[in-house]
């Protein structure tokens, strides 16, 4: 049995190119006592992995040359020596972009395929889902009337972020780029309003759908996105600072917002997160979020490629914006 | 009696110059029912006040061409026929730039200038100690052995915070303009560490001075001050944006911060404020703060200049940052 998988090559300067991975193979492991191996059948890809491929100080160590790119994933579990997983089980958990990974157990979660589909626990019951429900209602706070805006906003996560907003009973605008996604915001995910970020001018364009102004912004894009929602925010505003995905492959340092002043004017409170604080939450959002898909008060999109040897583009793509909903490599 | 008053005359373009006011004079008013007159004695000069020199829409309405300059002051009740103050009583209020106000009692507050000298009901034992006060202890929440570091650190507000930091059993490192002051801030204010931005490179000052990373980073100046202390917080850092002097007088739009995705890498909160929001803390901040001043904990420097003519000078030194501690004009 050969184990497929995708190794961290090189630094990428910019945008990652294919050549920054590698793909390797190996005989599978073997668990040791308190071991398993799981099959991978899904792997999830998420902006932040752009940010492991720096050898730059961050929340988590980066991913070392010709070290197996980190990412999560779900699948089978194929032989367990550890007591708490028997073979068969279905988990979730930090696999990597491979075919089948070697465990400890730790952070490895079992998972009812019965009621919700396996890549649904990458996604909206997944960290995506987590970094919606904490950020939006613990850093946003929204009231009923209030309007919420979410950048990047047909993404894993800004897609569930208008969701719940709407379900708190908010004004929801959603940015994003292009008319497809724009019309998915609006017809499939239920936003008040859809700006396309591509085409239109993102200042007047929150002026126009945001007559009441914006309670709760929530940043997926840092950059303009952000400067343009400084603008429109009311007094007491809150930002939800989740990631800047326009930056990730700046090869020089960006402009920040010119209004930073209105930080102070309006009151407003930034606060940036890294989900993995905030896993005292996670039963609460299962809980939640669960009877709202059972409810079908939320749907879910995702774009899924097939082969792991298409991991690679999948992920430039992600980083391009091609993506609806939760991208997942499918094994 | 004559009432000699400052106007604003014109909207400032940059830093503002002296004909951007006129001097009037008219005769001192006469209270009606419910009203008093207060002769004033002490004017206080405050960044904010350049703010209500525009023509923007911000937390409080602008001043309009051709009223007296808003200011805070303190002085003595000549006339009153309103029932909670009398003749002789000493008193603060927004009461402007001008030897009379008429006043009906809103925002007025009676002090005792037995214990406690006039000015300081100004300065500490007024907004710019509140600032200080609810900015670091609500806001930045140091704990004791962590590091706050403070910008415009010799100004009004900033040498109260590096104080009230060092009492709670913090390292204390100030930025601040100039050796006189960097001096201050040792030897009086009795901060670990200053810096002195003019001389010094602010980002490796910091990174000498703070061998433990920041914990807290109390604004007062925005720009680059920001953008060297976002690089040196620790996680889970607090920002309290008190203002952002540096910008004041900008005419083009300031250049943001180049590293604002810190924010999420490192969990940051950064909090703006105004000080008329948190009124509800003035009690406790004369409590503790009276207390300290009793015990020699808390020193405290003014700038005084003599003369209403001389208001619109200083007000100018002052954005320039040629005080040391609470500007204001005595009468």
């Amino acid at each position: 049995m050969t184990n497929h998988q995708v190794r961290l090559a090189a630094r990428p300067v910019g945008l990652p190119k294919r050549s920054d991975w590698q793909f390797t193979q190996e005989a599978v492991p073997e668990p040791k006592d308190g071991e398993l191996v799981v099959q991978v059948q899904y792997i999830s890809l998420d902006p932040a992995m752009r940010g492991w491929m720096n050898d730059a100080k961050s929340y988590i160590r980066p991913v070392g040359i010709g070290e197996v790119m980190r990412a999560g994933a779900a699948g089978k579990v194929v032989k367990s020596r550890h007591e708490k997983f028997r073979e068969g089980d279905i988990v979730t958990g930090g696999f990597g972009v491979q075919e089948f990974a070697l465990s400890d157990g730790k952070g490895v979660n079992k998972v009812d395929t019965r009621l919700v589909k396996l890549p649904t626990y990458l996604g909206t019951l997944g960290m995506p889902g987590l970094t919606a429900y904490f950020g939006l209602l613990d850093i946003g706070k929204p009231q009923p009337g209030q309007t919420v805006v979410v950048s990047g906003a047909a993404g894993a996560v800004g897609s569930v972020v208008g969701q719940i907003a709407r379900i708190k009973g908010c004004r929801t605008v959603g940015l994003a780029g292009g008319a497809d996604k724009c019309r998915l915001l609006v017809e499939e995910f239920g936003f008040d309003a859809a700006i396309d970020y591509k085409r239109e001018d993102v200042k007047a364009a929150l002026r126009q759908h945001c007559p009441d102004g914006i309670d709760v912004y929530f940043d997926n894009v840092g950059a303009d996105h952000l400067d343009a929602a400084l603008v429109m925010l009311n007094d007491h505003g809150r930002v939800a600072m989740c990631g800047a995905i326009a930056t990730y492959n700046a090869t020089e340092p960006p402009v920040g917002p010119s209004n930073l002043g209105l930080v102070v004017s309006k009151r407003l409170t930034l606060r940036g997160f890294i989900i993995v604080d905030h896993q005292d939450r996670l039963a609460d959002m299962v809980a939640d979020v669960s009877a709202w898909l059972r409810e079908g008060k939320i749907a879910h999109a995702e774009t899924i490629v097939d082969g792991l040897d298409r991991a690679p583009g999948a992920f430039i793509d992600l980083l391009r914006g091609a993506n609806t909903g939760k991208m997942l490599v499918r094994l």
